[in-house]
């Protein structure tokens, strides 16, 4: 592995930077881009066989990338950065086949939006990164990397294996349920979900279209913070600074399906953010929000058993047992009125949660019901993210907790609707105090 | 021509049937679903080297398809009916070129899901539709069949072109400000863009997915209604039937730049549909909705900057000009916060405007601000469709009028989100009285 040797900061192997490190010792010419991509290969090369983070993996390509950024000389806000893509996402020189062997070898002729944004700013495209089938329930080939026994949640397996592992220190995912916020959880690193409609989604395998967003998952907040202006397609700006954040415990109804240590464990950060300065209320969602677990189910269903319909018809065999009796057949029999009544109510829950909030500015509640169980039953807390992804806020998950198995545990912040960047100040916030 | 002769129906040739009278005629066996596609096709020979409906027609495979739903006797709600898809929807068996010389030969693995549901459904595909460039301004070959020397208007310029001139009876094309109301009303047919967020949309080129959706092109309201419940993946409903509808008159605050033909035409609708036992009254549109102008365009002209991202990146030098100098050069000089805003004020205004219409089943408004214009200015009229396609309501396009030059007008008919078959009843019940 090649040494990071630097003025004065702690001497890390490349890999194990953040992009914003690497921006910045690419800047100031401490390193190369080549050097960065080389050591994040070294690693994939010398951890793949056992994390099974990558779906496809294209070292010639980065490298080559990666020598004619050097050589440009050209320099955007993510030059340099190697970056790992989600196996739904369209590439123009590597295949998506989106889990399933029915799209084995498809190959796209362009790239999706949020790649094409990535490469303007200089980001260098590893490998596309496992994904559970249509990112849905099935799992994938990838384990945990703090413990290969466990798995690492899905459906962004890939990406937050990737990330936790230090193969690249930034990868996009997607969440139409919590597929970014839990595997960040169990992966112990940081998980952003957007404020839903904010990101072009266009070359990225729709799920559920009413409920889709991107996601990051990162070892930082201040990357996510960059990573976020640039997949806007906007200059970025740094991570603001807040001066005493409001933070409100929010159990929730589904409470009692968390695990006790996990309840410990956030109401034991709640006290210790209150004793480091914040402002901490309690905030009990009103009854009518339970009602939003079925709304997400039966939105997400009626709508994913309609996008596969090509699917359906001509490959139904090559569709996992899983998904056919799961969320297809939920589809099936789901009816037009009650998936209607769904989205009015997500959209009326979504307008009460801005009044109930008022002054509060992130919510802090559970990013996992525990620790990543062992074997692959990744989806574990529908519930938890159900309620969150259905009101179309912005969520963190950060790497605040360990178990009692010592596996990570995130606590998740969630706050009002396009307030993603006092979403992120908070997070820092908490994160610094919590750690 | 193969004459089509029905017990006691109007003799029609087999290409001038609806939808439902095709499916209707396959079910009682007076027409084979080969025989609809070969006089379907026979059409188009003879038509379209001067209308330039289609950008990929494959008459093999659509008569192939046909003699196989008829030796296999299968019967959807959709049996036999011929439909075209506009060139930004993805076919696995013919090309989806977006209308660009970039995209040229672009062939999607799968099908887009609403062409999956069509065939699912007995439909049959018969070819792609010309669209203007990515669906933007930047016209396509079309011409209108009413006047060659017209414009059909876009972006859904074939789907339209193909529906009036009898070589399909259905076409799919979408809208984003008034891609499909537009070119209906130029066109003569029927137009309905759905409620947003209805259909599926994936498979489809995005341009703004905030404002994206289907459209159908029809020759009748019932056939919008049927097709309408096959994209949704539903089973069928008739049309309903409404007994004293609500129309308000809604002149909006581009009512100045509307044609005086056109606002007679309206106003004239209005008092007719009163005569006829219709409740009509007026409506006024608070001053604050003016400024859905500007927030279509701030909302249209930053997501779609962003989403092509890769062609501008990669391709630069093969955009028009039209849509590099207008809608891209908006996108780029667009700032995230007049974006959110913009989205914000949308949001707020869907709102008011469940509130205001009340008691009101349909506002009446114009389609365009006039008759189709001679050369190929599609894009009159954008105003005119912003505020609508802002506000996410479902509208419907009726063919009732004439110009001056005997080019079809149409009625723009409007309903409440999620009223989409109170839209359907109303605007039969208006059709039948004024015509």
């Amino acid at each position: 592995m090649v040494p990071f040797a630097s003025r004065g900061h702690v001497i890390k192997p490349l890999n194990e930077l953040t992009a914003t490190e690497i921006v910045a010792a690419i800047g100031e010419r401490r390193a190369t881009c080549e050097a960065v991509v080389r050591v994040c290969l070294d690693r994939v090369d010398s951890r793949e066989h056992e994390v099974h983070a990558w779906a496809h993996i294209d070292p010639k390509t980065a490298i080559a990338a990666a020598r004619a950024l050097d050589s440009s000389g050209k320099r955007g806000p993510l030059a340099g950065v190697p970056f790992g893509v989600k196996d739904i996402i369209d590439t123009f020189d590597m295949p998506t086949e989106w889990g399933t062997p029915i799209h084995k070898g498809r190959q796209p002729k362009r790239d999706a939006a949020c790649v094409a944004l990535s490469r303007k700013a200089g980001g260098l495209l590893l490998g596309k990164t496992v994904t559970t089938e249509f990112a849905n329930l099935h799992p994938g080939p990838t384990r945990n990397p703090h413990d290969l026994t466990r798995t690492p949640a899905g459906s962004s397996s890939g990406s937050a294996a990737a990330v936790a592992d230090f193969m690249v220190p930034i990868a996009i995912g997607t969440q139409t349920t919590g597929s970014t916020i839990r595997p960040a959880s169990f992966c112990g690193v940081f998980g952003y979900r957007p404020t839903y409609g904010d990101h072009r989604m266009h070359g990225i395998m729709e799920a559920s279209g009413s409920l889709d967003t991107l996601g990051i998952l990162a070892r930082s907040i201040a990357d996510i913070t960059l990573y976020r202006d640039v997949l806007l397609g906007i200059p970025p700006e740094p991570l603001a600074k807040i001066e005493r954040p409001h933070f409100a415990l929010c159990r929730s109804h589904i409470w009692d399906q968390i695990e006790p240590i996990t309840q410990t464990l956030i109401e034991d950060a709640a006290f210790r953010l209150a004793r480091a300065g914040a402002r901490v209320t309690e905030l009990t969602l009103p009854a009518e929000f339970e009602l939003l677990n079925d709304a997400h189910r039966s939105i997400s269903s009626f709508e994913f058993a309609r996008t596969f319909t090509w699917e359906i018809e001509n490959h139904w065999n090559e569709i996992s047992e899983t998904l056919r009796g799961g969320r297809l057949q939920d589809g099936f029999t789901g009816n037009f009125a009650r998936y209607i009544e769904a989205k009015q109510l997500a959209d009326e829950c979504r307008r009460r949660l801005d009044a109930l909030m008022g002054g509060i500015d992130v919510l802090l509640t559970p990013a996992a019901f525990g620790e990543a169980p062992v074997g692959t039953p990744a989806f574990a807390g529908v519930p938890l993210y159900q309620v969150w992804t259905a009101l179309h806020v912005p969520a963190v998950s950060i790497p605040v907790f360990r178990g009692t198995a010592g596996m990570p545990i995130g606590a998740q912040l969630i706050a009002k609707r396009h307030d993603d960047r006092k979403l992120f100040a908070c997070a820092q916030w908490a994160y610094e105090k919590l750690t």
